[in-house]
């Protein structure tokens, strides 16, 4: 039914040593040249839908407020309090009153960050309130996603998503809304969960459920690109989405053609982003790095308003299956985790199947150079 | 009602970097040059009541035996066998036998230290009990307070406590017998709980309850000293103490005039005590640091005999007015420790109001250095 | 009754200083010049009953899969999969279906490492299966004791033993069969475990319910060997064996005379098993250090067949008897863990009843150098 047509590899395409996955000073290194420079995937603007609105993201040390501003745009802010450094807010989500007051002196700044009051600092030589706003990050959206970027002067966002707007134009993104979120905390490399999405290679034997709904080696790959790897699979015959039964109580996006209708679309938008498009819904899995052996992945359902306003809307035959099947993938991400720390590790050679991974590979190795 | 009357702060007044909270180097050097070289509280003479009394203190790696000898006198020593380094005592608190037996080899050691049995080592060549005597660590008291100190030959605990016994003489903290005792474990730095304690700014937001009784602006601080920080605060008209409910229902301590009864006194007696003398009750922070962001404290209150005797004596509005007081100062405690490990954290200027916060951090780095 | 009539020790038998126990970089040479090259107990060949049954062992950071092959032969291997690190097996024991197949993408190995299958690598230019078979770990067994050696090539198991096989041939350790085991996790480094085992000097104090069975001066070492230290030690008079009572409802081992009856043999078999013979049962202790300052230990307590076979058999008096043993001198192992870590800690002098231990602390020198 299938044949391997993809190219062939090279020889010498080995996957990275054990030290790009174990060593706590390579995954320093990748957050400063990688996630502090690039743009993150933090949440979706549904999440901010007024003044105030805002959400936390932690990635390693640092803790990141997204919030909606008076004038209704997005603006992101370091966590942590001109003063004293103490960190701003504590709860993951929440509206803020107009303003945002460090717990500790009362410090207060406004939605653009301007430090406006610091109670009792007026005998202190020198000290101006202009000169302490809360340290930004930049944020932008794509499509109803709230990036974010740690850099002082990033490239805009669309320099970063290249052609993905336009690709993904028709599942219409902004308009749909989270049903479901579940927070995994996985103790793997972020880089072992990337190159887990990206290849089907494992799925006969790890996602028996997957296999029946979508063969492992339907579909073909994008050539790898600077800032995204991915690729599309086929539903088999009689199969309308992935659920627990292959069925689909939720139509189909209304942009969609049928070719559309007819496949899963796979995409790890670099570095933090996986992009998993359905016919009916979309998946994403934000990634959070926390250690070189820690992942913390905070994985969204998303539907069309007009499901979600049906009566008896139920997303949990969708939730159910990626669930199960995340479960099978980061119980195996771990596992390699566990081996890759062994002294008798050696990189192994991919198949031709697993081409994106090489890609993963060049591009880390690319940003902060070899373990 | 109140002004900031206090002198200007110089420009540059400014808090430590991070790696003064955040660096496990900085804080190894701070116990070799701080607490392995200066005064510790250690707890209360009525803990030791009679010949072999005994309580444990742990910092850092260390655990120490307090104890009473059998000429009533305190001794401390390093809870170290000579033998193969066991921990001679495992339980916080107890009564010892006539001498302290190590319960592996039953090495056994007289009160004053002295090896004084050693089970078949004559046959080991140049073995001598006088040559393995527990390692003593210095002790001292002031009035009901235990002091300890790791030098080998330190400055008495008198040069140490400069004018405070005289100051302190009216409040006669050696008849006060301690009624309640709460442990804490906070995962903030040392200076960060000292930090807390040394200013009011804090209070009218994090501490309703505790502004309510005693205003934040209210009393002045003692210029700081060597030694110690410290100041008053004045309790407002009608209010008797700290308390759940600002009444007190025991007596004032005998020896107080009227003014001592109007204020509450928190000094910081460095680098481990936090005084907090109130007109019917004496309540203390011991600061044990455990790690560059773990301090364990152990809080106790402590009330004249007579009230303690007193049919329905109860120390509850007083526990639980300040267990309440400390939950917030912890949390927001944990908060700075958080913060001030992000990347964007800069120390900030401090407020007129927080001198004793600079005079501790110059303090600290006078000892250690800069980290 | 009984006189210490061992030799002197010389002047300066001192226990190792403090580093030694607690330095991780220590731990890693002990591994690299010890354990990765020395045979290591391992478990028993009647865990591995028929073709594709399998243990795990763990060591620091390696698995090792130990299985009986199809021509009934022992094999170990690393539990890592050569194509992208992933442990092949999960689970502590079990029973492979007549090959090793990788979880992740099914590479699969047949029961002497080959790899006969790799899902699509043929499109990998240079890609062979004869390249890629799972690496070795050489196997031998003793006695049905099963060891195992991380060396490259080893030299044989009965170098190891030297004249131990002959010495505990009248045990025949080859017919008994496990009744019972207890994993223990204990917080001290694998030598205190060791010292603690190699001495009864601690006994009295310690074990008094031993001390009942087996005077702790009866008895004698073998002068210590370059592979392994141990002795006997004396039942009294009317003492069975060592159990709750003293009393042996198990009729003693056949090949057993007169005189090994009356005795209990603790073997130190360098550096990780613990043989401790019985009369009338074996009890073996093998000990995996995961870290500096813990020690995964295996306890298992084996009978003869015909005991095993009898109606009622019951091994709980040995088992209790040991377990509480156990659990006396895992606490005292801990306790010398943590004052060892102390500042204060000075290396002791020993007595001529641990002579054991510092032939240990030589062996240990000897290969690692001191730290």
């Amino acid at each position: 039914m299938y044949t391997n047509t993809r190219p062939e590899l090279e020889s010498g395409t080995r996957a990275l040593s054990a030290r790009h996955y174990t060593a706590p000073e390579y995954f320093q290194t990748e957050l400063e040249k990688i996630h502090y420079r690039m743009w993150l995937h933090a949440g979706r603007v549904e999440h901010l839908p007024k003044p105030g609105s805002y959400f936390l993201v932690e990635l390693g040390t640092e803790s990141i407020i997204v919030l909606r501003d008076e004038d209704l745009g997005l603006r992101a802010f370091y966590n942590v309090c001109r003063h004293r450094g103490t960190r701003l807010c504590q709860h993951g989500r929440g509206l803020l009153p107009g303003k945002i007051q460090c717990p500790y002196h009362a410090w207060t700044y406004s939605f653009d960050g301007t430090l406006i009051s610091a109670p009792l600092m007026d005998k202190t030589c020198g000290f101006s309130l202009l000169d302490h706003p809360l340290q930004p990050v930049a944020v932008d959206t794509w499509d109803g996603h709230v990036f974010i970027n740690f850099a002082a002067d990033p490239a805009p966002l669309s320099e970063h998503l290249a052609d993905l707007p336009q690709k993904f134009k028709p599942w219409g993104m902004e308009h749909l809304q989270q049903a479901a979120e579940i927070v995994y905390s996985i103790n793997a490399n972020w880089k072992l969960i990337i190159q887990n999405y990206s290849e089907c290679l494992h799925c006969p034997l790890l996602h028996p459920q997957l296999q029946q709904l979508s063969h492992y080696m339907s579909g073909e790959n994008d050539p790898p690109q600077p800032t995204y790897l991915g690729g599309r699979m086929d539903l088999r015959e009689g199969i309308a989405t992935l659920s627990q039964d292959g069925a689909s109580p939720w139509a189909a996006l209304p942009g969609l053609g049928r070719n559309e209708q007819r496949g899963i679309y796979y995409y790890a938008i670099l570095p933090n982003l996986l992009l998993n498009l359905h016919p009916q819904y979309m998946l994403t899995f934000t990634l959070w790095p926390q250690a070189c052996d820690r992942t913390e992945i905070v994985c969204r359902w998303s539907f069309h308003p007009d499901e979600l306003a049906r009566e008896g809307f139920d997303p949990s035959s969708a939730v159910d299956f990626w669930d199960l099947t995340n479960r099978q993938d980061w119980e195996v991400s771990e596992l390699a985790q566990q081996g890759i720390r062994s002294r008798a590790y050696r990189p192994g050679l991919y198949s031709n199947r697993e081409e994106l991974l090489f890609a993963l590979d060049q591009f880390v190795v690319g940003k902060c150079g070899s373990a």
